[in-house]
């Protein structure tokens, strides 16, 4: 399968003014910095960065009729998205992230069941979507403490959770391929969605805030860290989850199994 | 809650001897276990022993009519089971092995929905559940190579999977108090289960063949390590999972969520 370049979104500039921003801010960071070094490096391990910048741009083509399928679905969830949070991103963020951790919980636990009832070996591919599903959950802790849920969002978090949940596992037992593109088209929209969080960030629109103590400790973060920061290992994630799904599918598309090609562990 | 031991079983002396023979066993390794050390220490982590030998004997006497139900349930199950697979305990660990991994997935997964549903922390009991179920797959993966399933018992997973899948899920969504404490129950069974194991490899009615890689690795044992060796660290993960499953349904006997207490995090 292909994976081009968006041509439609200005994202390329946008990305690359990111990531100096993020690069030279850390540089710059100040007094701090030293310790927070320490911090980083206390683990042996560098805080995760994103060092190609068209890696944010990668986008899996719709070709077949299921991938226009997943691509169209995806798109027309967005505009109701769009209008219910418009610019408020940090909400926005903490509302789509009670989603996000649906599909690895229901892909896993299916893949367990059926590991069970095959006794065959997964390839490494229960942990890694249940370590996905992880992952977005550890996004929610993350952006709630930054703004809080009100109650109509609880509500509304309730019934979209009741449907997704149903509509996704009865999706992955049909048809794990679309199930899978639909995912990685969804991470796309995160990714485009956390670019635009970025960019109300350097306009002033939303405050950088310190960053939760939470993040700090999950991704290791310097403990000068800001919400940007945050917001940028996050969308790291999102584009390691899109290239996963993207791939999931890609699998089934060559008609073979999960567990014939070994799953890409990532850092999380 | 009260936890005695067994008086109607004579495990204790079984239990020492188990003990014992094993640690003799491993220093009593011969040749390779100048090498085999070095693998074991070569994470800093000890492989894990039994310490308590009254560990084993662990009880929670049902006291309550939640409890006894989840007790004569469990007692119930094991009629057909032992009529069914009478002496051959590598086969029956295989099969229950199947069933086993069921509990923790179904919890896990149940907690995680409600974590992002509530936005709230589980308080590592999400972890806990799934790191069960995945060490319970681990188990059935490790007794998989020592013995195959045939036909007819592969459809008879397929079947008491479906059956036990949904119990399970219904009955933790209306008590989640009588599922942990079936599971405890359950394991305590196990524990049994495996003991009596033991005493068929000593009674050499099962050949002591070496231990599968996947287990060396695994639980990181000493790479001279045999079956014996490895049915001991399985009955320890199970009295592990006991514990967990005991304390969880203690938690919701006092009126409480398990987020309000620690996970017990083991070592796997
Ligand atoms: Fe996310
Ligand atoms: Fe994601
Ligand atoms: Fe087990
Ligand atoms: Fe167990």
């Amino acid at each position: 399968a292909s994976t081009v370049a968006l041509g439609e979104k200005q994202q390329p500039e946008e990305e690359e003014k990111v990531q100096s921003g993020s690069n030279g801010g850390a540089a710059a960071g100040g007094g701090g910095d030293k310790d927070s070094k320490a911090i980083a490096s206390y683990w042996g391990v560098e805080p995760p960065k994103i060092t190609k910048e068209d890696d944010l741009q990668k986008h899996h083509a719709p070709v077949t009729f299921l991938d226009k399928l997943a691509y169209w679905t995806v798109k027309s969830l967005r505009l109701p998205t769009d209008i219910f949070f418009q610019r408020r991103y940090g909400c926005r963020a903490m509302m789509l992230e009670t989603v996000a951790a649906v599909p690895g919980m229901v892909g896993g636990m299916l893949l367990h069941c059926k590991s069970l009832r095959r006794f065959e070996h997964s390839g490494g591919w229960i942990k890694t979507l249940l370590d996905e599903a992880e992952n977005e959950r550890m996004h929610l802790m993350t952006f709630m403490e930054v703004s809080q849920p009100r109650w109509y969002e609880r509500a509304l978090v309730f019934t979209v959770q009741g449907v997704f949940f149903n509509a996704y596992f009865l999706a992955y037992l049909v048809s794990p391929k679309l199930a899978h593109r639909v995912v990685g088209y969804l991470e796309e929209e995160a990714i485009h969605s956390y670019t635009e969080f970025l960019k109300e960030l350097d306009k002033g629109n939303i405050e950088n805030v310190p960053a939760p103590a939470i993040a700090i400790d999950y991704w290791r973060l310097p403990k000068n860290s800001t919400l940007r920061d945050v917001v940028m290992v996050v969308r790291a994630d999102e584009a390691h989850h899109r290239d996963v799904n993207h791939f999931a599918s890609d699998i089934h598309y060559q008609g073979r199994e999960l567990k014939e090609a070994p799953a890409p562990i990532g850092y999380h």
